[in-house]
């Protein structure tokens, strides 16, 4: 598939949207869908759709719309669900817990491996299937295997300190939620941050302004 | 303050990273910041953060950098944070549960007044203060108060119902953590959407591509 070179944040941050309403139309038995149809669902107009589409090749035919399945397929292709990604959760508190046991990682294309806690409660345990292991014992783990991603939800003293020692051992990717801004010299690992204030100041924004905004989607972002 | 009419939702969704950074600042006891210094903690050019200021009316004086403290005031008053928000839970599975004992609703201006759950083993007990009642109380509970946002993270099946007895009720803003999205045909109302899986799905795209990117905030979203 031919990809225009340069990609803005904005088009990036738009894919795992149309991913996730595509996902929705084909458990919805739409086989073809229009570009203004697929727009008005997601707020966006026809041509914007087009144009983000067409960062990335040709998609769709003039006149007949997209086919729900293969678009998803292709854009679940360009965000990398069928590389066999990797990620091991650190820390276990309700918000790890939370996520191990109700986010669908496999759906994104993501095996999770390991959590990794400090608590004598949990360690040595199993949360929803998954093991349970020292925060020691992290790096021994990552040694011996390709891990990608290290999902951070440890207490806010102890973040910049395990995200140094998850970059250290080699994980592509951060994904924190911490609410604490990390700091990563290394241009080759990614740091996706989760700031559930943000959200809530947008919200608070909105609703001060009388509502008259759009519903819009953490992700949304761009104009 | 006089601002300018129209705000992008780009602007937006910078203002509450604005108002965080500052917070960061203040507590490292920085008193005056250069765009150019803000810019560059906050991955923005200087021209860009003079640019988003300037939407809200005039900050800081030229070659003099901004108060670090009356910024993140005026940021704050902008958001709204001092207009006495209130907000309730529904659901109180280990999301609701971390997001009730974690996150600072008090430091984002938003007063946590209860908690709804259907399940006999959290109804009439309190978390973290904050007292649970059974989903069935939602009506009248919210009849002889000004709850100005509720909070989902109900089980997807019942995210539309919840959202729509919310919204009868009154509630200006949906804080939606439900993974689903939710159809609100008010026009006053917002729904602001935090999806775990377009943040892990951004992350994904990547490290897919190298990690030549650079590190980035879910908020960020703008070019």
């Amino acid at each position: 598939m031919k990809r225009n070179a340069k990609v803005s944040t904005a088009v990036i941050r738009r894919l795992p949207r149309y991913y996730r309403h595509l996902s929705e139309l084909q458990r919805a038995g739409v086989v073809r869908i229009s570009s203004s149809a697929l727009g008005k669902s997601m707020g966006l107009t026809a041509s914007q759709i087009r144009q983000d589409l067409f960062c990335f090749g040709e998609f769709g035919q003039q006149g007949y719309g997209y086919k729900v399945d293969s678009l998803k397929e292709e854009i679940g292709e360009i965000l990398g669900i069928h590389r066999g990604h990797t990620v091991v959760v650190l820390g276990t508190g309700n918000l790890g817990r939370a996520i191990i046991q109700n986010f669908k990682f496999s759906s994104n294309g993501f095996q999770l491996l390991a959590a990794f806690d400090v608590s004598p409660r949990v360690v040595g345990a199993q949360i929803a299937g998954v093991p349970v292991y020292h925060a020691d014992e992290l790096e021994s783990f990552l040694a011996g295997r390709k891990v990608d991603v290290g999902l951070l939800t440890v207490p806010i003293p102890a973040a910049q300190e395990m995200a140094d020692r998850l970059v250290a051992a080699g994980v592509r990717g951060i994904w924190n939620f911490t609410n604490r801004e990390l700091s990563v010299q290394r241009q080759d690992v990614v740091v996706e941050s989760v700031h559930f204030s943000d959200s809530l100041l947008a919200l608070s924004y909105m609703i001060s302004q009388g509502g008259e905004d759009e519903p819009s989607d953490i992700q949304e972002g761009t104009e």
